[in-house]
């Protein structure tokens, strides 16, 4: 490394102290932004129009306030998503195996076929959904789409939610699973991904790993990753009414967190992982969208990856709320984001 | 270059359809977004607070129709800029030099100490304004902020604007230079940049630089690039009234570069790059803030380099408006900016 490379590193130290918590300024006039219609962007695939044109998701503002209430209610989601899978399974020529790891419920992903190169290779999966959407086999998704268009083999954690736990249950589940490929698998051979809350929970282990002195995997794949659960992050206001998916700060998936978290202070960086020190972890690319309420909040974790010396790419997607990169394995956009991380994790994973 | 990785490229290519132009299809609903009030982040530094917290740009919806009543108004705006500077390069240890070369005006800039492992490297700047602003000494200020943090010579490109020139007249001067630093430089050696219009004109000046048959240089930073200047891209649309810099896709930077393109195709890559053939090109760092207008058009770019193989790069900063990281050389956010560049430069140059 020469003194111009510990010249840029300096720098990024030195303004690492700016992403600690700070106190808003009370003589600073907010922003005021009048009414506007969006059109649905040219640019992007008339299959990923669509999904933009759609109006705000439903339920956005189904606030439950119990785990039992939040279970029956991602119960009848989990029905809906269930009758997709048969189809995209077979599209991709994966299957879907469910088992268990030290009691913990996974499902082993696994594509017809696998690259000679990734017989060594193993994928760590936790699915999204605010710590309580997703139960089942209804979370195997995005594990099915990395498993057929990655060519690896894939465990995705079937963690618990409430009411069956909360905090820090998905983590401890998680935890255990990865403990356990730890001791059949090279950490350099593994990788580990998610979105949303999965993407918390993927940066979440990394800092469970640290405290605990296991080792780090070889990649990580945090996609527009829950955070900052403390409503902090400017695309929380600037995206709000904007993203039709998560829609509001103060939605359904907000509301959702605060049950799992069970009391639990929301600044702890076990829920708001942009808190934590990253120092040491592996290399990581992230991904949202333009009109992601929490492309703010994926931009933060990048910063802070990158001020602690850490290799880490950011992927923005045109037009996009939040997580739609995954929403339809057809998708030229799909495709592209899927791409980039199988591409990612070609390159780190083994050295 | 194992089977996965070629997968991964091969996804991406697959992908790269989706970029060309395609229509609107009129039975999509726009997005009706209501009023919205949006409070200055807490998560940046007190100096980037007060940048956010600015009222929109006075002058934003000033729409000049002449190269001349463009340039009275640049001069206006140059005289301010220019008092700024002495301070800047004394803070910095830089001195600024005009000169020429064949006869396009240039400033050489040069900090007091050059790192020694910088000492065969060279950087070209062509600063940003809308094709209009920042004649003369007035464009130095991001060349300055180079030199002065990474330690690095600077030629600074002082590229004819209306009505003394119009297009392609600011493309050819900062050709002219290339071609002339290619003569006594190696091009591994050599770096392009600039931000918004001079982040355009290094795309530009790398599709010139392809029809010519000359070598690309070693890497280059594109920042917040007018990469399409059609209208086209979602952020034009979220961040209009919320980036305060620009404001608007009718504001006064659209306004400038109508003027500037003189009737000429305003979708030909030599004024919107984002439409060019980017194969070929060398690896690139692009910047951008999640409250810039030109989100999506530098997102567009990141992008189009990826699916043609380019190693690219893609920083995106809490809160900022249009190429705010290079407002106030003193502020960490800008520390970081540059220092993210200075480091790409530094990993790709001399390789």
């Amino acid at each position: 490394m020469n003194i111009a490379n510990l010249l840029g590193i300096a720098f990024l130290a030195l303004a690492s102290g700016h992403n600690l918590a700070r106190v808003q300024d009370a003589s600073l006039p907010p922003r005021q932004v009048p009414a506007k219609s969006l059109p649905v962007p040219t640019d992007v695939s008339p299959g990923m129009q669509a999904i933009i044109a759609a109006p705000l998701r439903a339920d956005w503002d189904d606030l439950w306030k119990t785990g039992e209430e939040w279970r029956a209610a991602a119960n009848t989601a989990a029905a809906k998503t269930i009758e997709t899978l048969p189809a995209m399974r077979e599209r991709l020529h994966v299957t879907v195996k469910p088992s268990t790891i030290h009691g913990v419920r996974v499902y082993i992903v696994t594509p017809d076929l696998i690259s000679p190169e990734h017989r060594d290779k193993l994928l760590v999966h936790v699915h999204g959904g605010c710590y309580e959407l997703f139960p089942g086999e209804a979370g195997t998704s995005e594990a099915i789409m990395m498993a057929g268009l990655g060519h690896f083999k894939v465990i995705s954690v079937d963690y618990r939610m409430p009411p069956e736990a909360y905090f820090p249950g998905a983590l401890d589940d998680a935890m255990t699973v990865y403990e356990s490929v730890l001791k059949t698998s090279n950490p350099k051979n593994v990788a580990v991904f998610g979105t949303s809350a999965g993407g918390a929970l993927v940066l979440e282990m990394m800092l469970r790993a640290k405290q605990l002195g296991l080792k780090m995997p070889g990649a990580i794949a945090p996609g527009t990753p829950m955070s900052d659960v403390t409503k902090t992050g400017d695309s929380f206001y600037t995206n709000e009414m904007v993203d039709n998916v998560l829609v509001s700060r103060d939605g359904f998936c907000d509301s959702a967190t605060l049950v799992y978290a069970h009391g639990h202070d929301l600044k702890d960086p076990l829920l708001s992982p942009v808190y934590g020190d990253m120092h040491g972890f592996p290399p990581a690319i992230l991904s949202t969208g333009t009109r992601d309420l929490l492309l703010s909040n994926t931009v933060r974790v990048h910063r802070k990856l990158r001020e602690a010396g850490i290799e880490a790419e950011l992927e923005v997607y045109e037009g996009q709320s939040h997580a739609q990169y995954g929403r339809d394995d057809r998708l030229p956009e799909t495709r592209e984001a899927f791409g980039e991380i199988i591409a990612f994790f070609d390159k780190h994973l083994g050295h």
